[in-house]
């Protein structure tokens, strides 16, 4: 995994393949795909994310876009209130002023979260809307877990909720200027 | 200077004296005052930070809380869109992940910027308020300056400043729930 890991953060998510992370640690791309999956499966592994985030957006796409809102905060403060998962998404956060890690931010985040998301909930402009809906969930979360600052940091769900879900339904669903 | 900035970095801005940094340049007090103003100047002039906050946030106060969403978005595209000032914040932003940068960040973006601006405007429920625009202009400044993730990097400012206006501008001033 440390193998794969290294592999992910030189070549990024694209410019890796099974393939390659199996000759690296002579083994079979056979044997690979058998213990790990998949190549987004993998990628979850290499990088000891502690939650899935295909299980994750399911229930916010199933719920449709008019919900997506406030669906996805509940999501959101669901994940990072959980301080296993949390310390394993800043491992990847903490990359975002490294050339390699903000690949892989782009790759983890934009590429198997918000990508797929937008994709599910059949948005118009998917990628405008959708990195809309990125630039204020991640400066949520810096405000509120990582730099705790008040009264964010101490508020309640439900309250971070109702707060936060009309700026992303906006974002989701809204009418944007051109 | 580098002293200075050293003592700001591990005793944070509220606990760091201009006699203290006089002290340990073995200068009078007088002097440093005399050359560099009072504490606020001095940050900035230690961080080495190309643009003075409360330079910038004035005609924002002066344009009143019914306006400040979309002043305050023409402030973050111009001083953000200068490279040289850019390279100076990002230089304070990468301590995001680290315990005295977060210091840093939250004493000299906080304390020096929205603090003010949320007291000038006379806000109801200023610090509130004021972490609400600090997360979505703290993700915004992420996505499209450090991550350059599209449309987003490579969008107008005016369009970039239509928006956002909304979701700060409610922010500012909108009902939020409780």
């Amino acid at each position: 995994m440390t193998q794969a890991r290294a592999l992910f953060a030189e070549r990024g998510f694209a410019g890796t393949s099974i393939r390659a992370i199996a000759t690296g640690a002579s083994v079979d791309p056979a044997l690979v795909h058998h213990y790990f999956g998949n190549k987004d499966d993998l990628f979850l592994a290499a990088m000891a994310i502690k939650v899935d985030p295909r299980q994750e957006m399911a229930p916010v796409i199933a719920g449709g876009a008019d919900a997506a809102g406030e669906n996805l905060m509940w999501v959101v403060v669901k994940v990072w209130g959980d301080a296993e998962i949390r310390l394993s998404l800043l491992g990847v956060a903490r990359g975002v002023f490294e050339p390699d890690g903000q690949q892989m931010i782009k790759d983890g985040f934009l590429g198997m979260v918000l990508g797929p998301l937008g994709k599910g909930l059949d948005l118009d402009e998917p990628e405008r809307r959708m990195a809309l809906v990125a630039s204020q969930m991640f400066g949520l979360v810096i405000l509120r877990y990582v730099l705790e600052v008040e009264p964010l940091a101490s508020m309640s769900e439900e309250l971070l909720v109702a707060t936060f879900a009309p700026s992303l339904q906006r974002y989701f669903t809204g009418d944007l200027p051109n």
